[in-house]
């Protein structure tokens, strides 16, 4: 039973179900007109299954809750279709939602997945030995935002706009990776998260780092990257390397996880400090080295 | 897995899991500061438990997605007192969560639920000749709202701030009845919804409807009350209404489904032209007759 009643009704599971909930909103996530209403229901959708790619899960359902000061039925339309088809994409079904009056437009969306009993990698996985390696390109989403906070004209599909969630590299991974994050708040940031949760340091290249031709700022901390960091023992780095070749999946390895504490970035064997991530409650976030 | 990964991770599960989701929002929802953040807390799980309640689902997990233009420590933390009250109350857990910020305060829950399968009360199960009762009380809410917007001091804990959701009852009835929904709208907007998805008819004698002392317009359409409509074939009422009084449930019987279309009111015996709900995106909801 999928919308319509009070709650939608879903089949017995025999896996584990992994749940997250995330939502933009207009004027911190989103700016409009730059932001068509495509390009909305795309990335409040995005961010969610790049949660659950974190995980290595499998999309399975999401709900759905609007609030929004007038929606007429035509963006009620363009909305929908910048979700459905990254849905449809990824096998997963929108099975109820809500909507409300609110000033500003807000999407608010809780997905879930499937993954093997213990299979889900989380952030607590990583060991000292262990090789860290990221996906696609850093920092895109940043250098998209500070165009169009410009006034630049920026192509369609954008990362900032049409982050790419990393749902097949996810399943992929969760045979080979210790432990998984996305990256939404910086690079820099969210390692130091899987770090702690791990209870072990990193030692980064930032000459490996890809996408530092944005800016190495823009690749350490500029947010909303959603790509994602994964902890792989060397013994089967080589094998998950070929996977994501044979796969067309961008990975790089681009740093080791060590006994210790904290995030070391080396440049040029440098020691640079330690790089600020977006803070939720700060108006602008902190993007110097 | 609770919260701190990227996904809450949760076990495999042999019931029929129910969802449902559903945001508060201030300025729509609740008004400060007649609102306490404890009673936003509250409400905003509360609404969802209803809906849980409305299937005859046990409450199992929630994410709570909060967004705000700043939150104080002991702001958040009254937030989550009135939301941990009710939780621990109904065995709900909060699984996952997501801060941003925002012009106004909204909290956004997902909750999910579980019934045997093919147990859950749906609006749709309504046959002629079931006989329709309704839970609790109609219009306090309603009543409470106006007295808060008149400024006048209401006590605390009323159903405007503290809706109280019919979790038991629910549980109760899905071994009765043959159709559920809980009360949000108004009773007679509501009680449309489920006469559609049944393909049926409803008459209701209005001087039976429980609360028609806040006002037959307030009970008929005031919005927000949270009790349950409860479609029961006439063989199991006894033992329904026997059922809720040791339970110590208060139920009222006020009409019968019927062959047809839409809800008749009446009142002496004469009939009352049909009462309109809250409708969501109208700033004053119809609430006369």
């Amino acid at each position: 039973m999928g919308p319509g009643d009070d709650c939608a009704v879903l089949p017995p599971c025999r896996e584990e179900l992994c749940v997250t909930t995330d939502a933009v909103v207009e004027g911190v996530h989103f700016s409009r007109p730059a932001f068509s209403l495509e390009d909305v229901g795309h990335k409040a959708l995005a961010v969610n299954l790049s949660d659950l790619a974190a995980m290595g899960a499998r999309p399975l359902w999401f709900t759905c809750a609007v609030a929004a000061p007038a929606l007429a039925v035509s963006e009620a339309r363009a909305l929908a279709r910048g979700m459905g088809r990254l849905a449809r994409a990824n096998g997963c079904a929108l099975v109820g939602g809500n909507f409300t009056r609110a000033q500003v437009l807000s999407v608010c969306i809780t997905a879930a997945g499937v993954a093997p009993r213990g299979a889900a990698l989380l952030r607590s996985g990583a060991r000292p030995g262990d090789l860290l390696f990221v996906s696609g390109v850093l920092g895109e989403a940043r250098r998209s935002l500070d165009e169009l906070a410009a006034g630049r004209e920026v192509p369609k599909g954008d990362r900032q706009r049409r982050p790419v969630p990393r749902v097949e590299l996810g399943l992929l991974a969760r045979r080979f990776a210790r432990a998984g994050m996305d990256v939404s708040d910086g690079f820099a940031q969210d390692l130091g998260h899987l770090c702690r949760a791990s209870g072990v340091a990193a030692e980064v290249d930032v000459d490996t780092l890809p996408g530092k031709g944005h800016g190495l700022a823009a690749a350490l901390a500029g947010g909303e990257d959603y790509e994602l960091l994964l902890a792989v023992p060397p013994a089967r780095a080589a094998a998950f390397e070929r996977a994501c070749r044979r796969a067309g999946e961008r990975v790089s390895w681009v740093g080791r996880f060590t006994a210790g504490r904290g995030v070391k970035l080396r440049q040029h064997g440098r020691l640079l400090r330690a790089q600020r991530g977006h803070d939720h409650f700060v108006d602008h976030p902190a993007d110097g080295a």
